[in-house]
């Protein structure tokens, strides 16, 4: 079993987009599922699973659907950065080539992780509000957080994909997956081409952090 | 900084209920912020942002909320349990009683942890579909389960609470929380009455994924 420290996992988690096709042993593959099964959910009711892909001609397909949503998204993320500063353009790129690479190799990444959740098995309390849903996310996400740290762990590269979603009928169809389950998310996973994990670029505490309320800064006293 | 095992940690994060008044050091509480920071989210745009509400009155008035949305949810949760097995309502009647404890206390707590996202900073791409969103939650969540991994290394208890999102117009009018910026979550933490975290109980692997298409068994090979 891989061991790292908690906080040194969280603060090397990179989105790692370039993924060898080598296969994962299978008890490294078990492990990062079984860090998602730990994950909180809301009445523990754990109304996710996820589907592990390996079948070459199911990973081709989704590549495919994942190749045909990703390019107008990487256009639009283009664009908005016309304003952008030299720095903030600099790093875009960078993630714009790897996110094509992405989208030219997703069904060759060893294994894809489907997750999918039932809309009924959440306790979705803001769904009555005059604004966009998440809270249900909150019994899903925290699995995934819990496999990609766990893929952390492990060497494996990973990153958190949704734009899937857009094609989820005929994801949906093509896994079979019944009424009524939806997708909230695909996470290749596989060694990394180059060198994988490492140092994030992530704003501080104190932009992201109030004290008491909006708007007072949050520092240490 | 407290050191922990990933795997460790995650095997071990209990919902705990029953927090002590007592303060927490603000280095702790620093690190458990930090953790949160370092979460992914959709085009790294951390949408989100925390109040870390100590001040008494605030805690107090949310607190009453809480209480308020809790006891209803709590009646229809022990309704549901009318043809649980005796072990199931067993269990359940555990929880309802810390539930019903943390309902009292809520406000008692040394802090709440009051998470905030835009929606418009969010990349949702499960908006168009004919089913409840949640994909606007891969970008909050992340960051949550951080933060209850980080407690849990720093011996803090804690519990992801969703419930005072049906109260959202008097708590963001309560901390100042502009327009268009939403709640997805209150996590009390402070340190255990009793024994805090520890072993939890959760399905299987085997019952949560599938091998290539849903209704395959997955197992190892």
């Amino acid at each position: 079993m891989a061991t790292i420290d908690l906080y040194e996992a969280m603060r090397t988690l990179r989105a790692v987009r370039r993924l060898r096709p080598d296969p994962i042993p299978e008890d490294v593959l078990y492990r990062v599922l079984e860090a998602a099964t730990w994950a909180p959910s809301g009445g523990n009711r754990q109304a996710w699973r996820i589907i592990v892909v390996k079948d070459p001609a199911r990973k081709q397909r989704l590549g495919e659907l994942y190749k045909q949503v990703t390019l107008p998204y990487t256009k639009s993320y283009m664009e908005r950065l016309a304003d952008a500063s030299e720095e903030e353009r600099s790093r875009a790129e960078r993630t714009i080539r790897a996110s094509n690479y992405l989208a030219e190799h997703f069904g060759e990444s060893p294994v894809l992780l489907v997750v999918c959740f039932n809309p009924e098995g959440l306790a979705v309390t803001d769904a009555k509000l005059d604004r966009l849903s998440v809270v249900g996310g909150g019994s899903i996400y925290p699995a995934v957080e819990n496999l990609l740290l766990a893929c952390r762990a492990e060497g494996l590269g990973c990153v958190l994909t949704t734009l899937l979603c857009m094609e989820e009928p005929e994801v949906r169809k093509l896994l079979g997956i019944p009424d009524p389950w939806g997708t909230a998310a695909v996470v290749p996973i596989g060694y990394p081409v180059l060198r994988g994990h490492g140092p994030i670029s992530r704003r501080s505490v104190e932009e992201l952090a109030f004290a008491d309320a909006w708007g007072t800064p949050f520092s240490r006293e």
